[in-house]
């Protein structure tokens, strides 16, 4: 048995993830995830008998999420920065979950050398969204190496992702409608074909702020775009749909 | 004076495009305008003084509802089909719009050659969607060479437009969802960057069936995606915004 209260360090904070009991540590203003981790952790399919690798995983939200919401054989998880993977690997053991996920400390740009070529059936990322460094002060701020591409650019994202997956293996990526053009053209390049597509708008009348995406690596030509997806009926107020997301039942 | 009589040929009717007095000649049939027609009208944005090119225009209702709604100094359209470029052209006459719209026959895959490269401000373009040939037990005939890529591929359409530009020049195009992806990459390939992203859907809780897109000639990658169009309240009832681009006010 592990001693649960070593693995909660000083100003370090439990947050119920609402299903199977699970809880993530996290610390307040470092790396607390967002609604973005868990519209991917909906999006994404796994099967029985699958693999998963997380990319980018932060404290590890979505490996947690798919160990819950889906019959993943085994999730592994990368992270670049130390404190983030840290946390993430005592996430694990705080819910006893090693034998389903394994957290890797390690570069997304190099992924594929470190874990290897062609063997995933399915890839979750929710990379650095932004493209630009207007009023950066200091680009190695952890949370700035988590929301620019600073240390990894999309195209790093997706080549990897191409390169961890099996034949016909599927990308699940969580990111910005203003980069759909750059999105769907690298995944065109390296092979991981845009295969379904759902917009998330705040309100049912309002442009969208996030975008769900699935390519299939070597899949043909032929894109679903899905309902939109709706986040709030009133301010404050979560539709129907994403309460059942967040396990919030009503 | 034209003896407008001589305008209507046998089996032909007039229909009434609800601003400006505008009529239009259609064969019930063979060449009847959709409701993407009138989407794209109200998508395409063209400024005083500008000109505008309409490929694959059919019985010319773009030119004829841009002459309306926009200040286009002048419109062009090209039609490859002879019956069709024929009635457009009456169509022109019938509403005494020869100075601001001229038809052409010819085809698209050689427009810029036509027509000439970097003429135009605006290209709109409402082309044929569907890249497969199921079912086409007549690939000759009027409808399936205006509803199936036999005579112009997507790729011909694209590389086509982004030369009859000027610099900075604007593209609209309507088409289905499912071919996003070819269309994003084609565009960046000829320059022509997507830059707003508008989706069509039926009901507000439905797919999307058509996309409207606008791309500027070597313009800089960042697309705006804007809220959904939805089509119809409650079946058959137009919503508000959709009773506006067709002249149908309350």
């Amino acid at each position: 048995m592990v001693n649960k209260n070593s693995l909660l360090h000083e100003n370090e904070r439990l947050d119920d993830l609402q299903i199977n009991g699970l809880e993530i540590i996290q610390h307040p203003g470092k790396f607390c995830f967002g609604i973005d981790a868990v519209l991917l952790s909906a999006f994404a399919e796994v099967r029985k008998n699958e693999t998963v690798i997380d990319l980018c995983t932060g404290t590890g939200i979505l490996p947690l999420l798919l160990s819950a919401k889906t019959p993943a054989e085994h999730i592994d998880a990368l992270e670049l920065q130390t404190e983030s993977a840290d946390m993430a690997a005592r996430s694990v053991q705080w819910n006893q979950l090693e034998e389903r996920i394994n957290i890797y400390e390690g570069d997304v740009c190099t992924a594929s050398s470190q874990l290897g070529r062609g063997k995933y059936h399915v890839v979750t990322v929710n990379p650095p969204y932004m493209n630009d460094r207007h009023g950066l002060t200091n680009p190695d701020l952890p949370l700035a190496i988590a929301r620019h591409e600073i240390r990894c650019s999309l195209e790093d994202v997706i080549r990897e992702s191409a390169r961890l997956l099996r034949p016909k293996g599927r990308f699940y990526m969580v990111h910005r409608p203003f980069r759909l053009a750059d999105i769907m053209v690298l995944m065109r390049q390296y092979r991981l074909e845009p295969k379904k597509l759902r917009l998330v708008h705040p309100f049912a009348d309002r442009e969208p702020n996030m975008i769900l995406i699935e390519g299939v690596r070597d899949g043909k030509p032929m894109v679903k775009v899905q309902p939109p997806l709706i986040v709030y009926d009133t301010p404050g107020q979560y539709t129907e749909e994403v309460k059942a997301m967040y396990g919030l039942t009503t």
